[in-house]
């Protein structure tokens, strides 16, 4: 390692780099680490020490980095074509990945729309949805219901679904209204139940807001079972289960964002299918090429798309378009992780890595300050308390958050926390050893720091 | 070949796949090319077709198809790491790529934002130029101001700074407001000037709008030099200064969007910087990869840098982010791409196919129905007209267009004319031979279609 050399290339990155979502003036104290290699759920940087990336990349690493297959998959595909446009054409990566989406879907679902990331596919449900309403006759459907604390990505169309104040804030002023909903917070239940027997009575709210507006309402959108910037925040399918529910008797579309919690991470391969709900929208991007390329996919229905299906001179083609939809590359990787996900009896084995995380996570519960640990799949999380029995929230300003990654790092595990919840989100090939080497490397900083 | 195979392959994306900007409807009568591979400016389908690729494959390929130092790029970096999260790690090839960028643009232009496409760039300059303003305790200036036929992607804070009817009308009611003003006109000067020549007279409405608004206005968008999907309509760069000029003495942000004519199109690097324009924002995409991956890049300057610059707990930082952001195989195709559009002389060499495109397109003026061929480095279009010396247009259902770019293919060439307008945008490093064969097949298709 030159240490000359590295020094001088983050004084480059300072110089130049703006990063996403982060305060620039931080890397004057914390610079970021410098990842030269990846090696399955490691990270290694220039120094040679080793990172277990305990959040999968921003939750998009499904087999590790440097995954021989993946890696063969891509190299394959660079020998034949890159990339060529989508629009006339056509290409084998595109059309075995849109087989394999509609196969392993709920079965209403067989189209698919691509495009470059989780934003972009929720642009271009809003997007459909919106049309398909105006193309029907009814343009006064325009409005989309989200729940509060949700995130579905920030183009300012996808941001305008968007419930966290933090991301929204600072862009009131260019966003187009929609509808914002109260909707589960299992952490702290209004009605006083827990998410295992309750009958999801947190769906109230929603129900008549729908009820209300199902006139203007075009969908409702939702990150199914887990809101996963608001800080993991987990809750019922019974609260689908109503929402889909409510939504087909009110004739409103119902858009599932899958993009975090897709591809395995809660335990089966999509959220929609295990449950056997049939949303109008799938939206998936993240894991769909195991964290190797940027790629999405908006999935609908016949109804949907029979409603833009007519002659040329109609002018009801729906016109939206990125130039590298249908990436072949990242077909390519996309079409061997869903291979890889449903052979060789992949979620039974999963299962019982499930278990093994939640016996490592369990464990955090001992600490004086954090709150019930709670999992679902491959996702656990605990948020910490200043006052467990109480669940007084620590204030956002401590920033606990960040001074438990930056310890994380110190010993060799990137936790990213949101805020005060601290979580777990690994590639999903880890090991026993790996996983405890995490929570226990969880349970280690957040003793240290809040001592 | 297998014929049953293609049959069968074609059926499946028949079944399942919506394609981008497409009537489905069309396919049951023109199904797409399946295309296999891709060899320097050829794609090469099931049956062994090759088709010169004359629009670089929507406006992104520049070296060609299946380029040596592309691959080896890709592969190289894809034995190291393919992607990892951006928010507190960088690597080697977004650093190396930011460098780059920065030495290659305007000298105010120093600081660079990545994300996947060019829709994002744009989304991203429009919130940091709306936050900028909030920051500075100027939050009434948050419109934007676009020119009429203008095209910058089709996410929705994109989409509102659109010019295009086409593109935007079913989205209207999901659309928040900005602000059009007609722009130039070349083809139809209303001033009866011509561009060579001209002062830019029709920058009057612009100036009137920017004058009277400059109270509410945050930024100007443009696409410098030529309006892409309005027909790569061109028009003169002394439009461009008086706008910078302007916006300079109003303290408007100028955003250029150079997704489409960066990287070598105009005959050089960017448009910005051959004219010693200072833009506020860049924004970059398409041929940054050389068209291999989706990646794109935001860049401003100090000024706008600063206003996000501060302790964290003021919560200034500018919050977007998308998983992706600088993937490193992107990064790396990225690199390689600028390596080697800088060096051996390129634009000199460039500059001489610029002639031979030159003498390929004027030729097409000779046709009864052709109007002015106009081109600027390696873009050349003309317009068809029913009637040339009126300069009356053919009207849109007739599908010109659409019925040059079957021809087209039937005798190897992938044109794919823009409404009445047909253009040449090849890859770079097309020979001499193959422009007198992209042009004279033009040049027959429009004289059989016509006729």
């Amino acid at each position: 390692m030159d240490s000359k050399k590295l020094k001088e290339d983050l004084a480059r990155d300072f110089n130049h780099i703006w990063h996403p979502a982060t305060q620039m003036k931080d890397h004057e104290t914390e610079p970021p680490l410098l990842i030269d290699k990846g090696e399955g759920v490691y990270l290694i940087d220039r120094k040679g020490n080793r990172y277990l990336d305990g959040i999968s990349s921003w939750w998009v690493n499904i087999f590790g980095h440097n995954h021989p297959r993946l890696n063969a998959a891509v190299t394959r595909q660079l020998q034949e074509i890159a990339h060529v446009m989508f629009a006339g054409v056509t290409h084998q990566p595109a059309i075995d990945l849109a087989e394999k989406l509609v196969r392993n879907t709920p079965p209403n679902l067989n189209r698919v729309f691509f495009s470059d990331n989780g934003s972009t596919s929720i642009e271009i449900a809003l997007k459909m949805s919106a049309q398909y309403w105006l193309e029907v006759g009814k343009p006064e459907r325009k409005k989309f219901v989200h729940l509060k604390g949700a995130y579905h990505g920030e183009t300012l169309g996808a941001l305008s679904v968007c419930g966290i104040d933090l991301f929204r804030t600072k862009f009131q002023n260019i966003l187009i209204d929609n509808i914002e909903v109260p909707g589960p917070d299992c952490d702290r239940c209004p009605y006083g139940l827990v998410p295992e027997t309750c009958a999801a009575e947190c769906f109230e709210p929603m129900e008549q807001i729908l009820n209300e507006n199902s006139d203007k309402v075009a969908g409702a959108i939702v990150e199914p079972l887990i809101q996963g910037a608001a800080g993991m925040k987990m809750y019922s399918s019974v609260y689908l289960r109503r929402l889909t529910d409510t939504c087909k008797v009110l004739d409103i579309h119902t858009i599932f964002d899958e993009v975090a919690v897709g591809f395995g991470r809660t335990g089966a391969l999509f959220v929609c299918q295990e449950y056997g709900f049939e949303p109008t929208f799938l939206c998936l991007s993240k894991g769909l090429t195991s964290g190797y390329l940027p790629l999405a996919a908006t999935m609908t229905e016949d109804k949907i798309y029979q409603a833009f299906y007519d002659e040329y001179d109609t002018f009801k083609l729906f016109l939206h378009s990125h130039s590298y939809t249908a990436n072949p590359l990242a077909c390519a990787c996309a079409n061997e992780t869903l291979d890889m996900l449903t052979e060789d009896n992949f979620f039974v084995y999963l299962k019982e890595k499930s278990n093994w995380l939640k016996e490592g996570g369990k464990r955090l519960e001992m600490l004086e300050h954090c709150g019930e640990y709670r999992q679902i799949g491959m996702i656990g999380r605990v948020e910490l308390m200043e006052n467990k029995e109480k669940k007084t929230p620590y204030p956002f300003e401590k920033r606990l958050g960040y001074r438990i990654y930056l310890e994380g790092l110190k010993r060799g595990v990137l936790l990213r926390p949101l805020g005060n919840v601290i979580y777990f989100m690994p590639p999903l090939i880890i090991s026993k050893s790996e996983i405890e080497f995490m929570t226990n490397t969880a349970y280690d900083c957040i003793h240290d720091i809040l001592k």
